[in-house]
């Protein structure tokens, strides 16, 4: 007598956000198993279901370890709720031929309007301004202090991707002069390319962080970068914090080295430097560049698309072949 | 015999802050007289000096009052270091003959990127968002909550002077849909025009103040206007505090009937409402929107080229002829 065939079932970790806000919706279109409601552990929940997982559903913040990929026999697919993939052993998957995708350029415009909040934020003293007023120190003191200029400030921004198109096209509309640099020189992109990290700063006094995290980029921006970008410098991170050498940039920050900080990210998120708290130049949000609602429900589609493509072969919406 | 002839004197009200940044310099150019200097009332002060002063340079917090313009005889000129004319008795100026001119398009950008920074700050919370991060919540809680996209949203903008335009450029680059009110159809904008605020802000949830403040524009943002605009709907001002019934706002609010706002100017400011401290949905600034240290620099090179462009009978670079 055959037993029935198995319903393939998506392991979701996390869980995403995303998740959490349509969970009944998603229930009913595929078979979540979810962890986080039984009280053992992970690996323990996972070998007890092995042989039925044929996909992952994961956050940002969800590893995805060789261990985890070792331990599911059937797993073809990780998908993550993501634009990174840092969180995933992608060597691993690229060993077992494991498909791993990303949530495409769902959040490109959402995080790109992130980094220009950020930026205008720091450059304009837009926090500092709001805690000057409800402090109750306007009446007291008068004129606020002069902030800068936008319009003709040199931005680097570092990988132009989507997200990085998207920040170009925001600040090139308010007067900002961009340039990049890239893993390669876009063709089509008019912006000034530099090969590097190092002959990117030297032409900027604004350096935007919208890159991948790999191995290439962790900690990429260090002390040598900053003291390049200057006391009038200003950085922005929304891609991952773990591309800025955390411990030097807090130094840097403390002495003045540089100017200011708009920071949506951090290395050991949401944990993060305490030292960071009284400075008034300085303005940090808890990664939430990604998170609309508008954008989670875009999201919502999105995974249904790719999740129902994978389970019945179709070609996917986004791929990520090579990090 | 003839007394020599009295070099021709500006008086400065306020003082601008720009005069504070460049004092030295102004005076090397100018004879400029400074009230506050001396002890003494005003009107003493003016009563002593009044039949050399020729022009008056003034802040937009320092009115120039009937009252003034006629215990100055020889007055021809007053010159405003803010775009806003608000603060000076067209009127009378008109009656007198005496020539009115603002800064021109001088903050016109910076003005922009306030308004820019504001609306992202609210609609993605990045000043509550840091709140949330400082305060430490962040590990406890996870998750931030959701925000809102800005892709889509439509804005509508009160007043598309150069303030407004530019306004418009930087949110169409972020993907809005834009439409305005005015007091004259712009021939060349392809924006929407409506002819009054009322079918303006039945087309769009966000409504962007940036028009002058007038007879006519005073209080137009009612409650009427604000219940239309919706519980999700968020209003930045960046003009002037009275073109917004501040009351009104409050109470809107206070009770959620709008779902936040952005504001760098009040209506009686320096002081404004403590009831808007305490909310997370609502940003305030000190009316710092035009200044920054560049803009302050532009501005120094506008005033001196207009004072000497009057003093030596040339044409100006920007006269108010109709508030």
């Amino acid at each position: 007598m055959n037993t029935p065939p198995k319903v393939p079932a998506v392991l979701v970790l996390g869980p995403p956000l995303v998740f959490k806000a349509y969970e009944s919706e998603f229930s009913e279109k595929f078979n979540f198993l979810k962890p986080w409601e039984k009280a053992i552990p992970l690996h323990q929940f996972i070998s007890t279901r092995a042989d039925t997982v044929k996909a992952i559903f994961c956050s940002a913040v969800s590893p995805v370890t060789a261990e985890i990929i070792q331990s599911l026999p059937e797993l073809r697919f990780v998908l993550a709720s993501s634009t990174g993939v840092n969180h995933i052993d992608i060597r691993e998957c690229k060993r077992r031929g494991i498909v791993v995708a990303n949530a495409g350029s769902t959040f490109s415009e959402d995080v790109a309007d992130m980094a220009v909040g950020l930026l205008i934020d720091v450059v304009r003293r837009i926090s500092a301004g709001n805690r000057f007023v409800k402090a109750g120190v306007w009446p007291k003191e008068g004129h606020y202090h002069l902030t800068h200029k936008l319009r003709g400030k040199h931005v680097g921004i570092v990988g132009l991707g989507s997200i990085g198109l998207d920040i170009a096209t925001r600040l090139y509309a308010m007067g900002c002069m961009i340039s990049y640099t890239s893993r390669t020189m876009k063709p089509h992109v008019t912006f000034p390319f530099y090969p590097n990290i190092h002959q990117l700063v030297a032409n900027c006094e604004i350096l935007i962080i919208s890159c991948a995290l790999t191995e290439k980029t962790r900690h990429m921006v260090d002390r040598d970068v900053m003291l390049v970008l200057g006391k009038e410098g200003i950085i922005v991170n929304i891609a991952r914090g773990a591309i800025i050498n955390e411990k030097e940039l807090i130094e840097c920050l403390v002495k003045g080295e540089i100017g200011g900080a708009g920071l949506d990210v951090f290395e050991h998120e949401p944990n993060f430097p305490q030292e960071l708290f009284a400075l008034d130049n300085v303005v940090l949000t808890p990664h939430h560049g990604a998170v609309t609602k508008e954008a989670c429900r875009d999201l919502y589609d999105f995974i249904c698309k790719n999740l129902d493509a994978f389970l019945s072969n179709r070609p996917l919406e986004c791929e990520v072949v090579d990090v």
